[in-house]
């Protein structure tokens, strides 16, 4: 198909739009109704070779991760997403299947947590595939939860495990057998599911700052801390890792710390409570179900961030994570 | 700078944010309090090697013209742009140098135009440069005009002058003289000026639909027609060009109508109303000093997009203008 082709098919997949949306797709800019004047905005690329591989995953599953990026930045801020638009770039004209395939993950991850795929753009790029998902929302009653709100003594808090998508990644890379042996590990890194829910709960108890973990607890455990002005201590042995995870490790001889601290794309939420509050915090996501578990501790101004073993051995946090130009 | 030092410059940059971003830049979101709850949104791409060639234009252009787009899009819904989100991918760790120039374009097409940079990602890309910006906006009350509000019998209007921007990177390509004998069109190409005052104007006078020129007007004027399911037709000879055009088209011996219509990026704003209100239009735009012409008529729904030439000749839109997938 060509451009005017395949923004045609895209309206046409999309269908009729929901009732917030007062312009759809199709025109010069989409108009969207919010339940109020205060909007959430957040934007995240995708770039084949850097993000993503094609010889691993498909197409589903890069439509799918597009939109679970932004979805996840709006939980971080204990919001509620709304909204997606879409700018995808194709290095050949693509085939009907291949936008189906792309907008079919995109579209599944985003009607799960209640956001509606609005528009976009559809271009040429130079090299691979490329996609910019932006995805607004609306901020909880309160306010947003920031990054910056941590108090010296807070507890760290993180929900599900650390370091699976991470490991699903070396899995697809490294072994055959990775789709049998390690499905949870595969499904953590391809279709990695964003903290919607417990954003939502996690804004509306309390917690003092919050952030999704995008490029591995140890570095965003620094922006928490920097953004607070605070130093802090993770207990390594606390951070919670899956059976899986360690199950890989073993056969791999890697340290599971390693994924654990600095795995990026968990997308599960990290967030501070200050002591009297954190097991009611923890309670809370627990009657839903949603796992959480007490890794850490901020401490004060002058203190580095830090992780400490079981066997009292102190790592730096400093430099750990993704960091796109490494 | 790496990934961390670039986002932390680009913070430095921004300074303080304006009174409507209740969390700027450096959390996992941006908020932004919008005049009302009904949002206009709108997202464009740029990768080097597709929309611009960094051996004709410098960073700042390419800053320039990656925000001109979106400040358009929702210009030419007669709304307000407010803010501003830029996902950037470079090939490799940029210097300050490098981020100054891009952001100082962006800025400045920007700050002219009523909106601020609010947020956005910094990662590496495969290929070259990639700029992805999002705008948002406001509606105006009324409500925004669409492609598709034409009636049979419209007048069609057009702000400024046609195929200045093609002639311009024509110019660029081919000319060493470019920048000194043709300066109006090597502008129109680097800096283009997105219509916000006249989409403004435009929506507050009741025309009937509305689109800004990004592939060209040949391309544009069928989307109008086919949105509101109609045919066209152009009266070649009133298309306004400006003297630079036909003096590069005379030297060049290129027919001056094939920009005229076919030439993308200008970002004037095609319009139509009733032909009782069309003076009052122009008159009212005349008196702001924004230069606009009537340029053709809507026909019926049974009727092809047509250009008629001066000698009487025919020629059909379809398939004219630029198309990412040629």
């Amino acid at each position: 198909m060509n451009e005017r082709e395949t923004v045609r098919f895209i309206r046409e997949i999309l269908g009729s739009p929901g009732p917030d949306v007062l312009v759809p797709v199709g025109d010069d800019s989409t108009e969207f109704r919010f339940p109020s004047p205060d909007v959430l905005l957040t934007v995240d690329s995708l770039y084949e070779g850097v993000h993503f591989d094609l010889t691993i995953c498909d197409l589903y599953d890069v439509g799918y991760r597009s939109a679970t990026a932004g979805i996840s930045d709006i939980a971080a801020m204990g919001g509620e997403p709304l909204c997606v638009l879409l700018s995808i770039a194709f290095s050949q004209a693509p085939t009907r299947a291949e936008v189906l395939e792309l907008l079919g993950g995109l579209r599944e991850v985003s009607t799960l947590n209640g956001c509606e795929l609005v528009g976009g753009d559809v271009c040429r790029s130079p090299g691979g595939l490329a996609l910019t998902v932006t995805v607004a929302g609306s901020p909880p009653e309160g306010g947003p939860v920031l990054r910056g709100g941590a108090r010296e003594g807070d507890l760290i808090g993180v929900t599900g495990y650390a370091g699976d998508s991470a490991a699903g990644l070396f899995a697809l890379q490294h072994r055959d057998d990775a789709r049998e042996r390690f499905p949870g590990l595969v499904e953590a890194h391809l279709r990695p599911k964003p903290r919607v829910l417990a954003g939502r709960i996690l804004g509306g108890c309390g917690v003092s700052a919050m952030e999704d973990v995008s490029d591995g607890i140890a570095h965003d455990i620094r922006d928490i801390s920097s953004e607070s002005g605070l130093g802090c201590e993770i207990q390594a042995d606390l951070i919670p890792v899956s059976n899986e995870l360690e199950e890989l490790a073993r056969e791999a001889s890697i340290d599971p710390l390693k994924w654990a601290l600095s795995g990026g794309e968990d997308y599960e939420l990290l967030f501070t409570a200050p002591p009297g509050r954190f097991e009611g915090v923890l309670k809370t996501l627990k009657k839903l179900e949603i796992p959480a578990s007490r890794i850490g501790v901020m401490s004060s101004a002058g203190e580095r961030c830090l992780a400490v073993t079981a066997r009292g051995e102190t790592i730096e946090l400093e430099g750990m994570g993704y960091e796109h130009f490494a």
